[in-house]
C-alpha cells in the first residue's frame, strides 16, 4: 500500500470550501500558481457574479471545473420545501452548466421530523424529478453518501451500500456516487462497495481529507490528509481499482485551517496530496 | 407503531453515567424511590469501595444489576497495551461477580495508530482470550457496537452486522451483543439485525437514549427519549419482536442534564419513558 505511487499534479483539485476566506477569484489565482489543475465550485462563491465570465475565469487559469457543489436536500414533511428543493436543484443544473461543469455533488438532505425511509423516499423522487434538466444540461449527478453522523439533518444516505443501491436503482448516466473518505472510511463494507460503484460505471468523484483523533467539532474539524487515521492510500487504491480515473478533489472543513494564512495551508494541501494520498 | 404500549416500570434501567453527579449510594436511594427496578453500574462509581457491599446495598433498594459497565478497549499498536487490556477486562469479570451482575458491556476499543482491520483482529482475540474466566463467572459479554464517529479510538465494531459477525464466530453462550439505538439507528440494515442478533440468541442488552438536532458535543450531547430524532418505539418493537424481554437500561451522556438537579432529571428520565420508549 505504501509503495502506491504518489498521485501526480494534474490530478489535484481543491474544493472552493476547503479555503473558504478567499474569494473564487483569489482561489483561482493561487491554485493555479500551485500547480493545481481542479476546481469545484461551492455555489456561496458565485454569489453575485456572472456565472458564465466566472467559468472563463477558472478556465483562463488553467483550471477545470471538476463540480459544482452541492444540489441535494430533497427531504422535507413539508411539500411545499420538497417542492422548493426540487427547483432549487433545477437552478443548481442551470449553474452547472453555465459555469461549465458537467458534475454536481448532492447532499442528499433528511428531515429529522420524519423517519428516514420517508427521508429516503423523498430523496429518491427527488433526484429522479431533476433526471431530465440533468441529461438536457448533460450534468451528472453525484450521491454523495454522508457520515451517519450526519442522518439527522444532511443525508439519509449514509453508506455507499445505500448510494449504490440509489443510484443502480435510478439507472441513467446522470446519476452516480460521489466516495468521500471522511465520510465512509470506518464501513467494513467500503472495499467491496467500491468495487461495485466502479462495475456499474457510478463511481464519478473522489474526495479526500482526513479523521482527526479527538475531532471537537462534527462538521468543521476535518484534518488535512496524514494527520488522522483514514487509510488513504489504501482507498485510493481500491477506487482506482474500480477504474476512476479523474480529480483527487480535497475539500476539508476546518475552523483551525479557515483560521490559517490560506497560501501556507495551500503549500501544506499539496505537500500533504503528495506524501499521503 | 404509536400504538405500541408503554413499556412497564419494572423494566426500567438506568446506568450510573446517566445521573453522573449522584455517587452510587444516592443513584440507589433515588432510583428505588423513583420505581426503577433496574442499574448498571459504571466501573467508576465502585471506587474506594467493598464490591460485594455495594452489590448488598443496591440489592437492598430492591434494584437488579442489570450489568457493569464497561469493559473492552481491546487494540493497541502496543502488545503491552493490549495484554494490559486483557488483565483489565479478567479484573472486569471478577469485578461483575462480586458485584453480582451475570453482564459487562464491552466497548471493544480502536487505535488510530493502526488499520481498523488490525483493531477488529484484537478485538476478537481479547474477547476470545476472557471467554474462560467469563464462563466461570456466570458472566455474559456484551459486545456494543459503536456509532461509526466512534470508529478511530473508541470502537472498531460499529453496525449490528458486524457485533453479530463477532458473537456468531466466537460462538459461545458467554457472549452476546448490546444494542443502543444512539449508535445504530440510522442503520438501514438495523431490523434484519436485530432479527438475527435475536435468532441466534445473541441479544443481551437494549439501552436507549434519543438524538438531538443539533448535536452540539460527540459525547455528551445525548438526548432525552422524546426530543431528538430516533424511532425508539419502532426500534422497541424491533427488539422485543427479536425475543428480548429484558431491562430497557437508560444511558445518557450529557453535559447539559448532569448540570440540572438530578432528582428532577430523574422525574423527566420516569415520564419519557413511559411516553416515548
Amino acid at each position: 500500500m505504501n509503495q502506491l505511487p504518489a498521485p501526480g499534479l494534474e490530478r489535484l483539485c481543491l474544493h472552493t470550501i476547503t479555503t473558504k476566506p478567499w474569494k473564487i477569484e483569489e482561489a483561482a489565482r493561487n491554485y493555479s500558481a500551485a500547480g493545481v489543475k481542479g476546481i469545484t465550485v461551492w455555489r456561496d462563491t458565485l454569489e453575485g457574479r456572472n456565472i458564465s465570465q466566472t467559468g472563463e475565469m477558472l478556465h483562463q487559469h488553467g483550471l477545470e471545473i471538476v463540480s459544482l457543489c452541492r444540489g441535494g436536500f430533497f427531504p422535507s414533511i413539508d411539500p411545499e420545501k420538497r417542492k422548493a428543493a426540487i427547483d432549487e436543484n433545477r437552478r443548481a443544473i442551470d449553474e452547472a452548466f453555465t459555469l461549465g461543469t458537467d458534475k454536481i455533488v448532492l447532499v442528499c438532505g433528511a428531515d429529522p421530523a420524519q423517519s428516514l425511509e420517508d427521508s429516503r423516499k423523498q430523496i429518491h423522487d427527488g433526484i429522479a424529478a431533476i433526471i431530465p434538466e440533468a441529461a438536457a444540461a448533460g450534468v451528472r449527478l453525484a450521491i454523495e453518501p454522508l457520515h451517519p453522523m450526519f442522518a439527522d439533518t444532511r443525508s439519509a444516505i449514509n453508506t455507499l451500500s445505500q448510494a449504490n443501491d440509489l443510484a443502480e436503482m435510478l439507472n441513467t448516466p446522470w446519476v452516480g456516487v460521489a466516495v468521500d473518505v471522511y465520510h465512509l472510511w470506518w464501513d467494513p463494507e467500503l472495499e467491496n462497495e467500491i468495487r461495485r460503484c466502479g462495475r456499474n460505471n457510478n463511481l464519478l468523484a473522489f474526495h479526500v481529507c482526513d479523521w482527526k483523533s479527538p475531532t471537537t467539532d462534527m462538521l468543521n474539524d476535518r484534518g488535512l490528509m496524514g494527520e488522522g487515521c483514514i487509510p488513504l492510500k489504501k482507498i485510493r487504491s481500491w477506487v482506482e481499482e474500480a477504474g476512476f480515473k479523474g480529480f483527487i478533489e480535497v475539500e476539508i472543513f476546518s475552523n483551525e485551517y479557515w483560521k490559517m494564512d490560506q497560501s501556507i495551508f495551500l503549500e501544506r494541501i499539496v505537500k500533504a496530496y503528495k506524501e499521503f494520498v
